[in-house]
């Protein structure tokens, strides 16, 4: 499957009184990390919705998290399209510092279509997007 | 089981350029919401360093949204301790804005000894924690 | 001058490793409380978009530090509209614990006009805006 | 003077409704900054800690805003030593889009000591440090 890395430093106000990272940071990462495997296949959330009239919304999320990371650490983080559903796309996600496993999780997104007079619905994904995305 | 509700007002910082809730936003208030649980039964994470020299690190968490919420939104989230394991606790999290399902969510939560020397390791979560958030 | 209160508990995540507010915080705070502001006035952004096709964007803004305050303290933020101009407005902010003085910070808010075609530019601050929040 | 200059990409998450950045994102990257700017020297806070039993604290802060930046958009910010007092360090940042100036702002910074028993209190800023950041 298509898979997209990216590296990062632990800033001081990503972590908390505790000295890690505060968790909901590394979701932050990984709504980040979805932009910028989209900006490396040269789209992003206008070109979605010029070229689909689409939206790409969370349905569900999660994390699992393995060992702490803190201020100044360099991590990785891994961004792969694990499963596409005909209405949706799940994204895996991976945070290493190094050798030793951060963290996992994932993002459910749904295919959503701006509707004349507002509103959204649901609409099949389209080829194109997930050939661009694999 | 035992349950804790508390109100606020959807922030012009919490939203995204599409207009509604920037998703990482609602980890932060699901950890905000524990706090404020805590709060509720006399406690907090100082107390329970300094009574059990414990901290409640997260394990997994996860969500999934219903429908959206934005600015100025005055929503209700309800804190419920789901589960109590040897090691460790779990909470559900309900977002609401009215009578309107916005999201659920849980926090799975270790029950984790500082260890002389440094580091910590997994303990049993004493009888006297589960009465104080029962 | 015109004066707005509000209170809230600092939540663990606003804090960093040291164990005080993480300092952009306080600039969420602020914004937050013009929002809360122009609420308990009966208005708010999407309302100054239909009404006079306005926003108002920060021009400067400031924050000067006297004592910190850590998880679990609550603490006061009090909004006053400090000085009117053409077409401007400044905001001043306090935030207290108690009675101790924890920060005073300001916004330098422009009124700005949407342009047909797109673009902003700046315009004269209505009275009725003026009286609104007076 | 010293200068040190880093680049990043705005996220979705940091803009607002409007879509652009939300103002309190921008003292998050002077922060940020400042300590990838110890870093680039060989420091950081906890080494500050361990050599001089010392932090910075925020006195001061200000940013002025000139032009708009927004999802995609590849900044540059430049930290710069602006000036040194004897128990105070002034960082100035700029924040360009190519060319195009976005934003100023400045972290005024005490050189404050830990104190044995609790506290801090001011003190002098070694020659060792200034040496280190010019």
């Amino acid at each position: 499957m298509s898979q997209f890395k990216r590296e990062l430093t632990v800033a001081w106000g990503d972590c908390d009184h505790a000295g890690i990272v505060f968790y909901p940071t590394f979701f932050y990462w990984f709504d980040t990390s979805y932009h910028h495997f989209l900006a490396s296949r040269g789209t992003n959330l206008h070109d979605l919705r010029e070229r689909y009239q689409a939206v790409t919304p969370l349905v569900d999320v999660g994390a699992t998290f393995r060992s702490p990371v803190t201020y100044g650490d360099v991590i990785q983080i891994e961004t792969e399209v694990a499963e596409w559903g005909e209405r949706r796309l799940r994204l895996n996600y991976t945070v290493k510092h190094g050798e030793r496993l951060v963290a996992t999780g994932f993002e459910q997104r749904a295919w959503a279509l701006y509707v004349e007079g507002g509103g959204m619905r649901g609409g099949a994904v389209p080829e194109e997007f997930k050939q661009l995305l694999s």
